[in-house]
C-alpha cells in the first residue's frame, strides 16, 4: 500500500493518529509507529520539559517515523519548535493558526510540515505556504474545529478540486470503510483521533474512555464558538455553558465559565462532570478499548474487504 | 446493477432525487425516472388538486416507476393521501413526522413507502413502523434536518449497523464518488437532492438555480432550530433570522420573522434577499445546470470510474 502519504512520512499506511491534548503522548505515539501508522505527540498540554520528555522516551520506544502536533495558539511555541528542532524530530502538524508563521523555518531545518484546516479558504493558504501535506478536517471532528461547519463528505472534494498537496481527511473515521469512503472522496490518507482516544496507550483517564465508547447519538456538540469552536461531549459542563449562552452570555462570561485547565481536568484527571470532554461524532461508532496495533490492524483489514467487495455494488 | 433499491422500485440505477418543494414538480420527477433513477414529485409546496395535475402529467410523461414525496406536517395531509391512492402512485416517501402514521395505510393499498430520517432514533422508529426502506439524512443536507447534526459520514454506518431495513444515504450526495463513498458506508442506494436542483427540469427559479452553482463554502447554515431545523443559503432573510436571534426572539419572534410563503418567494419566484434558499452544503461541488438525464449519467459514469480506480489505492 504505497501512496503519496506512505511515501512522505516513510510508513506502511496511510493513517495518522490525531494528535489530542492530554491523550497522545508518547506510548500511544511509539505505539501507532510500531504498528505502520504514523504516531503523533500532541504537544499542546504539555510544557516545553515534557515534550522533550516524550519525544526522548518516542525516540526509544521505536525507531519508525512519528511527529510532534502543535496548536499554533500554544503560548511557548518558540520553545516547542526550538525543542523539536534540537531533538531531530522529523514530522511536525502544525494547527489552529496561519501556516506561514512556522512552515518555512521548519522546512529549513529539514522537517516535513503538515499543516491541519478546516476550510478550503486555510487549504489554499497552507498550499501557499508551502505546506507537504493537508490535513482537512470535517465539522463531525472532535476538539478544535473551524466556524464554516463543513462535513468531512463536503470538505474533502472541496480541497481536492482545488489544491494539488497531498491531503489527509480527518473527521468521522474510526473505521476501515471511512477510510476507503474518504479515500474515494479524493484524500491520499486519514487521521484518526477519537478512535485512538479509546485505547490502551492513550495517555487519557480511564473514566473518559469509558465514555467515549458509550456516547450515543447527538451526545456531542460544536460550541464555544466566540472563543476557539470545539466538539465536546455533553456533560454538566457542556450544560454549563449552555446555559451561559441562554442569559446572554459575553465573551468574557463565556471565558469565566470555561475558566482554566478544564480539558486537563476531563480528559486527564477523569472527572466527567466539571471536565472538558474533547471528541467526535464518530465516538458513536467506537464500542471497545482495544491497544493501537489492534486498531491500526482491524481498520487495514475492513479497509481491504470494503475495497474486494465492491465487484458486488 | 441491481441492489435491494434498484429491485425495490423496480428502477435501473439506485439514485433516487429527492422531494423537494417548489423544485420537483412533474417536469424534474418524469426526467429522473426515464433516466433510469427514481423521480419524487414533491408535494409539500402543492395544494391537493395541484399534486393530482403533476401526477397526471408524470404518468403521460414517463411508463417508468415514480413516487410522491409528503412532509408529514403538511396540514391537508389526508387529502394529499387520498389522492395518491386514487390516482395509483405506487411509491411515497415521508418525511418530518411519525413514520407509524400513515405506512400500513399506505402498504395497505399497494404503495411502497420510504420514511426519511435524520438520526439512528428515528430511523429504529420507522423499522418498527414496517417500512419498506430508510433515507438517512445527514446535517450537510438541505433544506429540513434533524436536531442532532450528525453527518452522514457517522450516520449511514450508525443507522447500518442496527438496521436491516434497505438503507438510502442523503446529504452531500452530487458526485458519482460520494455515491459510491457512502455506499462503501452501508447505504444501499443515494437521494441527490442539490444536484437536482440545478437540472434544466427544476422548477425552481432560474435566478436561484444559478445562485446554487455560485455558492461557497459556509455560505449555508442549519438554523431555526427552535421551529423546523433548515439548512438555507445565507442572504438577507438569513442575515434577518440571525439578527432576530441576536436580540434573543422568543419562538413565536421567529414565526414572525419567519412569515408565510418564504420558501415560495426564494426558490420559486426567486426573491433571492426576502426569500428562504434551502440547498445542501453540497451546493459548493455543483458548478453547471444541466438537463437530469446529464446529471445522473455523470454520476453513474464517474461511480464506475471510481469504482474501477480502486485498485491504485
Amino acid at each position: 500500500m504505497q501512496n503519496k502519504i506512505t511515501q512522505l512520512f516513510g510508513i506502511q499506511y496511510p493513517i495518522v493518529q490525531g494528535g489530542m491534548i492530554w491523550t497522545s503522548g508518547w506510548r500511544l505515539a511509539s505505539a501507532v509507529s510500531n504498528a505502520g501508522g504514523l504516531g503523533l505527540i500532541g504537544a499542546g498540554s504539555m510544557y516545553p520539559e515534557v515534550l522533550r520528555e516524550h519525544i526522548l522516551k518516542c525516540q526509544k520506544a521505536t525507531d519508525k517515523p512519528f511527529g510532534v502536533n502543535i496548536p499554533m495558539l500554544y503560548p511557548d511555541i518558540d520553545k516547542l519548535i526550538d525543542i523539536i528542532i534540537a531533538m531531530g524530530v522529523k514530522i511536525v502538524f502544525t494547527s489552529a493558526g496561519n501556516p506561514k508563521t512556522w512552515t518555512s523555518h521548519l522546512q529549513k531545518n529539514g522537517i516535513i510540515v503538515v499543516h491541519v484546516v478546516s476550510s478550503l479558504k486555510f487549504a489554499l493558504k497552507s498550499q501557499e505556504a508551502g505546506v507537504d501535506a493537508i490535513v482537512a478536517e470535517g465539522f463531525e471532528a472532535g476538539g478544535h474545529n473551524g466556524r464554516d461547519e463543513t462535513t468531512t463528505l463536503t470538505l474533502i472534494p472541496s480541497v481536492k478540486e482545488k489544491i494539488k498537496t497531498p491531503l489527509i481527511a480527518a473527521g468521522g473515521i474510526a473505521t476501515g470503510r471511512a477510510m476507503l469512503a474518504t479515500m474515494i472522496l479524493g484524500a491520499d490518507g486519514v487521521q484518526v483521533g477519537s478512535r485512538f482516544v479509546a485505547s490502551d496507550e492513550a495517555s487519557s483517564h480511564h473514566l473518559f474512555k469509558e465514555k467515549v465508547i458509550e456516547t450515543t447519538e447527538g451526545e456531542t456538540h460544536l460550541t464555544l464558538k466566540e472563543l476557539v469552536p470545539v466538539r465536546l461531549l455533553k456533560n454538566k459542563f457542556y450544560n454549563d455553558v449552555q446555559a451561559a449562552y441562554n442569559r446572554g452570555a459575553t465573551v468574557e462570561e463565556l471565558k469565566q465559565v470555561l475558566g482554566r485547565a478544564r480539558a486537563k481536568r476531563g480528559m486527564f484527571e477523569g472527572d466527567m462532570d466539571e471536565g472538558e470532554l474533547e471528541i467526535g461524532q464518530v465516538s458513536t461508532l467506537i464500542h471497545d478499548i482495544k491497544p493501537a496495533a489492534q486498531i491500526i490492524e482491524d481498520m487495514i483489514r475492513e479497509f481491504t474487504e470494503a475495497k474486494d467487495s465492491l465487484d458486488q455494488l
